[in-house]
């Protein structure tokens, strides 16, 4: 079920017929509100109540059946018992409505007759080709056209203006707060969708949806998991050619979470670390709470990403021009210094001012106003920064001010359009909205203006890269051999499949075993090879540091001793002969099976620190080689590979090309494969490759 | 200078009598607001403008100077021209002015002479007692007693409302950034300060005195650094003592944040890491930014410090209850489960509940009033949660709400009223005041909720321990002996001090290394002793794991014959036999002479991934064995030591004695210790101690 089907979504956001089945008198009620608020908002379409116990809904005629409207419609609201919304929905399917809306609770969230009952949903979806969101949802809106689907009573707080944000939420309830919290902030919703049980609409493919919309610009969403892979992965890919920011909240990120999010919903959550590497490979910002997901839609939602992370910031207060820097170094964006001329020239206008970057030009530049526009200027001038906030809190906000100051900064934005420039300013809201129409986004906290461009950033380096793609030219048909794999084995697939394997012989005798010692180069490692056998150490199946053919004979008198008397049933292919590998960094490569997003590639260092720090980093199969640079460079320890404290850098470029190597053959094998691991792999300095010591892979049964 | 003359403070904020100097007629003036403030504020005091050139001044009489008003002046306000600032103070200081707040820039933020200005300043304070602050200050302000010496503009935006935070701020522009944003939020500050240069009064003194003021129950201050450490304790000390939190911001994390300070102000920064430790041993909580710290301020303002980590979360969404929980994980706080019978209670309440942890009611709970409540008091009578969060959004804010859920809460604190019950409610302000009002904080952002519940926490644990004292019982009156200190003195220097350092002999002839690796056993390691080689690595000085008596006889030759090649000038003490250590965790210990702090002692884990995540802890010495623990704990890697992944445990207590016993050695010779570190020092598992293997110690020129 991974076919593009979204444009079916057009009819639910824009009907032009509306039906609301259980239309209620009583406003106040899940079937008035829909029809109220949709008549209150001007939609020009036509609005049909479904009721057989009255003749008028709110003033309109209501019709007995949804078969009685005269003209075909495009979305029905279903808001009926539970018990009667089936049969409900087989009747619209039938009357060729194009879109159902199921407001009703009481299904797959409560037991296996309300699963049944929801599969029923699904296949009327299915079979009929009407689209059905919900149940359980909250509904729909198009601010636009006014057409207000949904029994929210948020909506009583404000009507949600029609900006370009597009946001679609599997949780009702959160999905009406988010739009409670966007409409007080003046950040524009557009289309809103709530998903609820997903019998057929889900989040990934709305996204998908409003990926398309020429009015949408920024995509927020919010799930506890993905079910269905490949539409995720197709919605991604459309928003990232249209250039179009998604911020998506997943929660669950601690085992508490995850827990929770089982015990309230039947939706089927990879583990959560995945998660991150898939936002990461399609572009996506991961916003950790609601604060932060608004914060960047709303930035966003002035359409202007910044090309670098250079960042200028500019402060009224020294020591708020410091927290900001705090925050941006963190974040990783570049506090760049001004250059010595602009330093200089600032210095003129304002002898007082530190102008070095962050640029404090005090309060004092604001008793002549042309001083904060002449400061601007300067470092905009400067061409450094695609980011420029600048702290102006209060100061700002003074009646006298806001004519002066939006005008400098509307004539700032024209002479300098690709600059992101960010406002701090604590001020009433029409104040804040005359900054705003001055093409400046405004938050009242300076550090989560920082963060904002730190986000946004993000999306343009993104939007620089090609889309991931998930296919592979020249799909090899290979199959991989019947369980169990021997480490011999699993290393030759592995060393086909294009990844460095450290060069060892199977010996079958001592005399073999000298023999590939002396031509390998001693010292040497004798391990025990057998398919039946994972974890060889432990009995005294390793010998290492052989250094001379006698210890390389004893070696293997003693390897093959062991293993008898401690696996008398094991099939033995021999033993391994191998180089000793010294120096280099050890890392580890492993491939996963993950319920979600199939076959996974994790890296990570090797040793007790990192495994104890977690510190692993994980990406969907297949990818390339700039890919696993960046998958290389998320590590806390990347510092380790990449030469810090004066050792020497890793071969980085081979890391990639095995990683991304690695990345294919799981591709290749998916459906096939349980897991993956080649651990250790030595990293060795730049130029010099890697090596992996140790292969275990494990097919499915 | 670090007497506590906090009490002087007090005639600065609550002034009877109150002098302007450079008093003007404009309200929009910086000599005109403090008049016009202060006297719309229905100040009760005496007001004497001060200004030769007119007879009234806003309606009151004017006069010429200070020593014209007929009575003694508590408080002057001096608002002149900066080259008559040294005379004005002269002056005042000469009538007998209790306390001078001087306004006027242009001291030492602009160069030598103004810094010899401001030294003038200084000297006139301490030789007179007149406390003076600033210059280059905004004032100071009593909300209680309506009295505002300062001509910060944002006290227009609303009367700041004398609630029970106490704020002092070294940036003049950044308090009243924080006085609006408390204003606009309701949290109440009673005393307000900047103290701009601090020629006299400064930041630690400030929170000394709010710490002595029954009326202040929170304390939130701001600096980009710490001038007098003494002074500074004492005052941290009285707030432990009082149980009053201190919420501090520190600017400066970054390389580029402090470059940013060092640039616009005059303070000494000390190393940033040193402030965290600094903070977290006096139990101070550390704000990131501007946000966190009025959040934390707020909650604290309620007055409950929940006594355990142990969170309930409620809520009408079950996507946010997983958002808290992640959180609440995320920051060390323990979402215990519900008991099974208080969740059998629950979903006999709401068989759509999950009942577990986070507890999501769901909206619908709020079709049934009681049951909002009933729920709460299930969980309430758990006794297991000693902080509540529950997030009710926009629904609880609905007109018909408000009144029963208020009151509910309020019944609710009344019978656990210890249990600190956080709301997170969107509504209007009136709304939001009436869930104040019933002894709740209420938050719009349920993560910042949780977030607060951490902060609040960490001040009981911190109130629960005793206040760290900085003095030693016995000290001693031995002395460093002159540098260069070699290894071997090094070492005795730390054993003596009651640090346990590798049992080793030095040795002058080869048969008396041999004889010492047969009586220390072998294998040993060799290593030339002098006090004059700090690297001997690298030319051959060392060599380890001999196993043999020639062994040890063939490195004696080798180690001594390469000294000399290497370092013919060194002075020898012969070459150092020590057993070779196997196993255990290498860690680092180290002391730093602190620019701000004096000694500062660190703690570390060795090895190149630890240093690379530079996870390194500081406490200021001298500290006990919980300190050290604590110490320990804060490291990222500290599961390395506690026995993860299987390894065994290594000897905590061994690691805290030690640790301590460094602190009091470091303290013991503070002013002559420039810097000392054992490392590495192995932990070995529990009950079997640790061993210091390298030692040195650098004194003082």
């Amino acid at each position: 079920m991974t076919a593009d089907r979204s444009n079916t979504l057009s009819p639910l956001f824009h009907p032009t017929s509306l039906a609301i089945i259980g239309a209620s008198n009583d406003a106040a009620r899940i079937g008035g509100r829909p029809l109220q608020y949709t008549r209150d908002a001007g939609f020009a379409g036509r609005i049909y109540p479904i009721n057989p116990n009255r003749e008028l809904v709110q003033g309109l005629p209501a019709f007995d059946n949804i078969t009685d409207v005269p003209e075909p419609v495009d979305t029905a609201i279903i808001a009926v018992p539970a018990a009667s919304v089936v049969e409900t929905a087989e009747a619209c399917a039938a009357a060729g409505v194009k879109a159902a809306v199921i407001f009703s609770a009481g299904f797959a969230e409560m037991g296996e007759s309300g699963r049944q009952q929801q599969a029923a949903l699904s296949n009327i979806a299915h079979s009929s080709g009407m689209r059905i969101v919900g149940p359980n949802c909250l509904g729909v809106y198009n601010a636009e056209h006014g057409f207000f689907g949904t029994f929210t009573s948020t909506i009583e707080a404000g009507w949600p203006k029609p900006g370009t944000v597009g946001l679609v939420s599997q949780s009702g309830a959160y999905g009406s707060h988010l739009s409670l919290l966007a409409t007080l902030r003046g950040i524009g919703i557009r289309f809103w969708l709530t998903t609820g049980n997903e019998c057929d609409v889900d989040v990934a493919e709305t996204i998908g949806w409003l990926a398309q919309q020429a009015g949408v610009s920024v995509i927020v969403a919010y799930a506890e998991g993905i079910s269905d892979r490949d539409r995720f992965f197709a919605a991604l890919v459309l928003a990232h050619q249209q250039g179009k920011p998604v911020i998506f909240q997943k929660v669950g990120r601690t085992g508490v979470g995850a827990a929770a999010v089982r015990s309230h919903t039947a939706s089927l959550a990879g583990a959560d670390a995945v998660y991150d590497g898939v936002f990461r490979q399609f572009g996506v910002y991961r916003a950790r709470d609601t604060e932060e997901m608004l914060d960047v839609a709303y930035a966003a939602s002035f359409g202007i990403l910044p090309a670098s992370r250079r960042i200028g910031l500019m402060s009224i207060s020294g020591g708020v021009g410091v927290q900001m820097a705090d925050e941006a170094v963190e974040r990783g964006l570049e506090v760049t210094p001004m250059s010595a001329v602009a330093q200089t020239r600032l210095k003129a206008l304002l002898p007082f001012a530190s102008p070095r970057n962050p640029v404090d030009i005090t309060a004092q530049a604001f008793n002549n106003l042309e001083l904060v526009g002449a400061n601007l200027n300067v470092m905009l001038e400067e061409k450094t920064y695609d980011s420029i906030v600048a702290f102006f809190t209060f100061v700002a906000a003074a009646k006298a001010m806001v004519g002066p100051i939006s005008e400098t900064l509307r004539l700032a934005k024209e002479a300098h359009p690709s600059c992101l420039l960010i406002l701090s300013i604590v001020g009433p809201k029409e104040v804040v909205s005359r900054y705003e129409e001055s093409g400046c986004p405004v938050f009242e906290d300076p550090t989560r203006a920082v963060r904002a461009v730190d986000a946004l950033s993000r999306f343009s380096e993104a939007f620089a890269r090609r889309a991931p793609s998930m296919t592979i030219a020249g799909q090899s048909e290979t199959h991989l051999p019947p369980s169990p794999i021997s480490e011999v084995v699993a290393k030759r697939l592995l060393s086909d499949a294009g990844l460095p394997v450290v060069n060892e012989r199977v010996c079958v005798t001592a005399d073999e075993a000298v023999a590939a010692a002396i031509e390998l180069g001693l010292p040497v490692a004798l391990k025990i090879a057998s398919p039946d056998i994972v974890h060889k150490t432990e009995f005294g199946g390793v010998e290492l540091a052989l250094n001379t053919t006698t210890d390389v004979r004893n070696a293997f008198v003693a390897v093959t001793g062991r293993t008898k008397m401690a696996h008398p049933e094991a099939r033995l292919e021999g033993v391994l002969v191998s180089p000793m590998v010294t120096g280099g960094v050890e890392t580890i490569f492993g491939v996963q099976d993950d319920p979600t997003f199939g076959p996974v590639v994790m890296f990570g260092l090797g040793g007790i620190f990192v495994e104890t720090l977690n510190d692993v980093s994980f990406r969907v199969a297949p990818f390339d080689e700039e890919e696993a640079h960046r998958m290389m460079r998320e590590l806390q320890g990347f510092g380790v590979l990449d030469g810090a404290r004066g050792l020497p850098r890793c071969d980085l470029d081979a890391l990639a090309s095995a990683l991304a190597a690695l990345s294919r053959f799981a591709a290749q094998h998916s459906g096939q494969l349980e897991s993956a691991e080649l651990n250790p792999v030595v990293a060795l300095p730049a130029g010099q490759g890697l090596i992996g010591l140790d292969a275990v892979i494990v097919a499915k049964a």
